[in-house]
């Protein structure tokens, strides 16, 4: 793909660049058109509308589908943005599975790959990683140059000065130095990677349920715990990235040495915990929070006495963050947090907590939350980068 | 004062204003000039910088202060805005005080009155400060309508809705319904009711620990305890005004019924408990927190004690925000919280609770911080509506 310096803002061609923007942008937005329906809406005159269709359709980046055929006068050929003018890919590391997907422009995922995590190590990360991208890509019939931007959602805080994941104490290796380094090495420029909580709050912003919410936050609770924060309809980071790392809240007594490690919140109240409540409640079979879940879904009283417990440290968790950032709404989400079972002695806790108890709702998106949100969040860039990348303009 | 409509801009008597209005902000943000000086900076002609100092002098927002001597040339009138263009009213309405300053535009403080709080209800809150304030504007030799705004800080959550004050439960009577309206009725319009936690972090960033910082958080211990977030440069509030409420934090187990009202980490951490740990480690005589703090100071070891004990406490405050929000500076204030006996026991504990600890400071307000903030926050305003107000312009 051709990079080009844009021409200036107002010479001839800046304003043949400003139209297809905004033509472009119309049917991005509003979805399919016709000419004089993308003049009406965008005040400019049919002949410049016309001549921006005819630039964005030589770039690839709009297409016709057809022509209408209803209401009076002649019939007019209709456009929509092309989807395929540029692809994104969205990755999810996790301690359990490695999920990938291919969307195209319009976010429809093309091919989607999901495997069990099974490396022991940074480099077998990298590899398998690498692997099952390019297997995905070449199920989407693609090449990996048709990628345009890439988002991978790990554990952990990225530091872009280091190259390096912090606070990632889950994934075997996701700490060791560099590698971000390695893995943009590996899978080529366009590679960002973003905590997995934040992108799951991106996830149910755009998809599930915080849909057209501007400040909530996105609890996720599975074989960690994390959270992501949304402020004026953008991810809040804090001073170092680390905004949202609710496994560290200081929950109980301190007093296990790898506590400072580990987090003690998360110690106490992600999936490994709740297999350890149901053993103090009697139940030895368990092996994980699912099978909890599942007696407790039975009416097992001791699993649902777990499930109690359980939602008594997640509504620590709510009462904790209503306190210090008094969100609009809490989704709980993860194969643990968005589990219904939760929600009733959750907010009964909750309510006995504090006073300033916030909405909570459970995720809509389940596991799947962290590739739908890089997706999302590729999309968002790739649209903007494909415009900016389109081939030179002929003036 | 005579409140005009501004004229539109774009027309001659619009450039009027905008000529004005950079002049002022030249005088305001660099200190006093002479016109030459004043031109160079704005990059307006000279004539046009006269005429502007001319209408600013005779609507009384800035003032010649005397000619320069030194240098070749001759010598120039000096200027610069006008202290005297109107006064703020700060009020600190607090549990064991209420104070009361005056500042002019200049934020030079002319008149203070700081008395205890001896109120036991509402009524006789509102008469106290109604009192205190009357006092004070005439001390400092001024009328009620020289104050161009009046910013009032108090526990709690104002609700701008039921114009009351929520969860403020160390305040007998100030959360009765219609609290603000009576104030306002009481006090004259431009009255500004801000939780006071916020105004010392206001405070704090405008004369002490935080100048020039755009993102921390500004805990204070006290009375009650409480934290006002600033983020790019602005306070955060959250969804319901309530970001901050720390008090609401869910520390330790849940047991008293009461403690949905007062907050668990509030009952453990404000003033009142410093003297209950002091008695747990065997001193009886200690009436206030300003005591043991006095005798650990002097090397007491049951005080020193309990002042750890405490120090635990206010780590298990930072180690939760910043497991939230991660913050960038942590500002440390109230009559307690600024005590720098605390720093040593609550850093090492900081370090054994999380991986994630900010830098801790001390505030250097003290208890005049909410007071501080009160009028840095009323100036802000103020230096706008004097501007706003100024006399008709004749064109």
């Amino acid at each position: 793909m051709t990079v080009r310096k844009s021409p200036r803002v107002g010479t001839p061609a800046g304003m043949r660049v400003l139209n297809q923007r905004a033509v472009l942008d119309r049917l991005r937005r509003d979805g399919p058109a016709t000419r004089p329906q993308i003049a009406k809406d965008t005040g400019l005159s049919k002949p410049t509308v016309g001549q921006a269709l005819l630039d964005l359709e030589q770039h690839g980046l709009v297409r016709p589908i057809g022509r209408t055929t209803a209401g009076p006068g002649r019939s007019a050929m209709v456009y929509e943005p092309n989807p395929a003018a540029g692809h994104v890919l969205g990755v999810d590391i996790g301690r359990q599975h490695i999920r990938v997907a291919v969307a195209d422009l319009a976010g429809s995922v093309i091919a989607r790959v999901d495997e069990r995590n099974r490396c022991r190590s940074a480099g077998a990360l990298v590899r398998t990683v690498r692997e099952l991208a390019g297997r995905t890509v070449s199920d989407a019939g693609l090449a990996p140059d048709d990628l345009v931007v890439k988002v991978f959602g790990t554990p952990g805080v990225p530091d872009p000065g280091s190259r390096t994941l912090r606070h990632a104490p889950n994934l075997p290796g996701l700490e060791r130095p560099g590698l971000l380094h390695d893995l943009q090495a590996e899978l080529g420029p366009d590679l960002v990677v973003e905590n997995d909580a934040n992108l799951a709050a991106v996830g149910e912003r755009a998809y599930g349920a915080a849909r057209g919410v501007d400040a909530f936050v996105c609890v996720t609770v599975g074989t960690g715990i994390g959270m992501g924060i949304v402020v004026d309809g953008r991810l809040f980071r804090g001073a170092h990235g680390a905004a949202g790392e609710i496994g560290y809240l200081p929950y109980g007594e301190p007093s296990d040495v790898d506590e400072v490690t580990r987090g003690r919140l998360e110690a106490a109240a992600a999936a490994e915990s709740v297999v350890a409540l149901a053993r103090d409640h009697g139940i030895a079979t368990a092996k994980s929070a699912r099978d909890v879940f599942a007696l407790a879904k039975s009416g097992d009283p001791r699993a649902l006495a777990a499930v109690r417990d359980e939602a008594e440290r997640l509504a620590y968790v709510v009462a904790s963050v209503a306190a210090v950032i008094d969100p609009e709404l809490v989704v709980l989400g993860g194969g643990i947090g968005s589990n219904t079972l939760l929600q009733e002695p959750m907010e009964a806790a909750l309510r006995r907590m504090t006073p300033l108890a916030p909405r909570v709702v459970a995720g809509e998106l389940g596991d799947g939350a962290v590739l739908s949100g890089a997706i999302a969040m590729g999309l968002r860039s790739a649209r903007e980068l494909v415009f900016d990348r389109r081939g030179t303009i002929t003036v």
